[in-house]
């Protein structure tokens, strides 16, 4: 099995490392992640510049681009062969709820649907973040369950591990993503020249966080894992959508 | 009614002129845009630099970020009161099938959502595009509507306008996403040193463009419309996944 | 005449304008510019991703580069045959002493160096900036003398104008550029994260500031003509460290 | 004795590593860079965003800015204590004749003026780059006789170093810097959506090169050194600019 590895902190982040060497003990792995810190990079591409492929001291590939380009690039390019599993992360901080729109280590994940394999993006949930190894264990655990049992080869994981040892782990829920409510106000400060600076603020409360989402999972102490899609459609409102067009005129 | 325009293109683009115009026949217009083209940022945000505005010459507001730091900014700092209403667009070319996932003029909108209206994104399809004004036309009708009869106002509206003369368009479909087969390899090549440099290549071909989609819809000379989300929650796994897991020990 | 226009607070800066519709009245001007505010770009160069221009409304060309980009493509691809002079400007602040050495808009003078008359960089001093007509009618003047009586071709002058109504101007004196004491401390704050974040503090207090420099001019309601080199060498060190460079084994 | 080393090739590049390693047998040495690399930097200045600083694996500080950005934040923020000395380097390619201008690895050496000892900047010439060690020999020689015999503290020194074996070096020469002519054409070329795009051509051909010249010494197996200054007026150019300024009315 041949898997790649991917993520948004960036190629020098510790969780990344903390996968690929967990994944290594199972399958042969190529490691191909941005040249900095990338989050909150979306499923945003490079489309003006060309990109640059680097080979850092331990192996792994450094790229100048999104997280989306450097799998985009590995998959097409860097990789002798196309591989069967795409693993993001383990992202420093969570990706729950409709904050995953605005992942980049769930928009790598995303990328490497077409595969043969279900895509999965990891996050370990906390402030000063210790049990990478939990994180990595599970995933482990997860891809080798995958290899032994199929699942639709186009599902894209998005996974969420309490920062806890393994042996606080309450077990594992399979959620729906819950939402919040819209982000407070930014936050206007001035930089030392005294003209005025914006920054993004806290985002919103939690709204539908109740359970069967992975909000409550994960408040719960669960591992939470939530089956994406990439097909943005509203199908639901189609028809209504429908009746509606039929006044404009 | 007050309607905030944005875009990826940029604040200078004409596409955002264009519209921004007809909607000031209808109602109070705040354009906040990016300073420069933006195409491919998806839903990214800036986190770890502060945003800063600049009012140019026209009156519209640039911001040094991404369509949705544009679009958060606008709302919660920017603009004396909510809008009514989020527009962005008219983007120089299409937002179709799985591509909307990397559009910044999706994202702009989707940013939009808890609002009192719909949000609408508005892309014109074509390669020397010439036809500005009916997709400008098209839209203003469109909220016109919108304004008189409601529709639930966490409602994405994805427009696609072929880039036709008004009285060549066909007419309105409601569609849902197609998608494309994976893409095609990078294009790589060298710089002026000789080092290798990748490019994004060409998307892939459309593999689900019957009856029903956009790709269809404008292929055919009309305007398509679909109904977006923003929960990426693969409601129709929760059940396999579930069981699947079972097995996980 | 041919002249190339060029500066490093942006394509769409008020400087620029003033500047290029100025020497209109006496030559033809080409105007290429960076996208966006590049201050603090000194002799940057973009080796990396490649250039891309594009005209705006005005007819002026914008470029995703640095002030010396602009120079180098505009001479060297976009020009028509090379222009006679570049003048760089207006900047909206002083470029004096030692902070030169930081400026792009000096720097985009420089690049003009090898040209057939001597290049210019032009500043207003002050800080809300109203006078960018008596620095744009002096540096006509100039240039309307430079195209009668030569000077060498290869000198590059920085000019620095006292935000002033034209008849408070006291005059024009030729000038070495003054020195400051190094600059002070940072400064140190947070994001709202709570990260630590470092802006870069005021300039040092003025240390070589008497009479015959720059900043001596300025402050005396003078303009200020500094005539530059881009020769770094330290010539009045070489024969001390040959004798000091014995002693190394 | 405290040293503080940068460069403008990124923190993880191996010419800063061969330079840290071999001046901490000497010294008490700071290693505070750019995150990623930032060739062709200049003197320039972060103005507009923060910087912040990350500490990697080896004990080196990552900090997304400009060489100057982290000289000037090391020595005010970072450092406990003033360093002594500042040595940049060792740069990946040769910083010879006007193209120190544009050098990052220069500009950051230049920022340690005001220190306690000169300034270094050093660099290897060559292109596929083995003898890392060789100008990191010589680096460290040179620091030591400095220590032991003063030089005035605000000189700055460029050493270029030819990519030889240590026994295969020639001696040592105190050169002046050599010139160009201007550089040939940029390279226009298209992106693969036959967009124009222009790449930085090469350099121009040496103009003053000959004895004396650091071109010189370089190209003959020496190692040349030359005194650089931050003084970019001209000197010898002001009493003939003040006779050409009375024909100015």
């Amino acid at each position: 099995m041949k898997i790649l590895v991917s993520n948004d902190d960036g190629v020098h982040a510790p969780g990344i490392r903390a996968l690929s060497e967990a994944l290594a003990t199972l399958a042969e792995v190529v490691t191909v992640a941005p040249d900095r810190n990338c989050s909150g990079a979306s499923n945003s591409l490079t489309l003006t510049n060309p990109l640059r492929v680097q080979t850092i001291d331990n192996g792994y590939l450094s790229v100048n681009g999104t997280p989306t380009d450097c799998v985009h690039l590995a998959i097409r390019e860097l990789m002798d062969g196309e591989p069967d599993l795409v693993v993001s992360g383990i992202n420093a901080g969570a990706n729950l709820g409709d904050d995953t729109l605005y992942s980049g280590t769930v928009a790598a994940a995303m990328e490497g649907r077409h595969l043969g394999l279900p895509t999965i993006a990891v996050s370990l949930v906390g402030r000063e973040l210790r049990h990478y190894a939990t994180a990595a264990r599970f995933t482990l655990k997860l891809v080798r369950h995958l290899k032994m049992t199929p699942l639709p080869s186009n599902q894209i994981l998005n996974i969420n591990v309490p920062d806890l040892p393994e042996e606080a782990i309450q077990g594992v829920r399979v959620t729906r993503l819950g939402a919040r409510h819209k982000a407070e106000g930014m936050i206007r400060t001035q930089d030392p020249a005294g003209r005025d600076i914006y920054w993004l603020g806290p985002p919103g409360q939690q709204q539908d966080a109740g359970p069967g989402t992975d909000f409550d999972a994960v408040a719960n102490g669960f591992i939470s894992i939530t089956p994406l899609t990439v097909d943005l459609t509203a199908h639901d409102q189609l028809e209504g959508l429908s009746r509606w067009m039929d006044g404009v005129s």
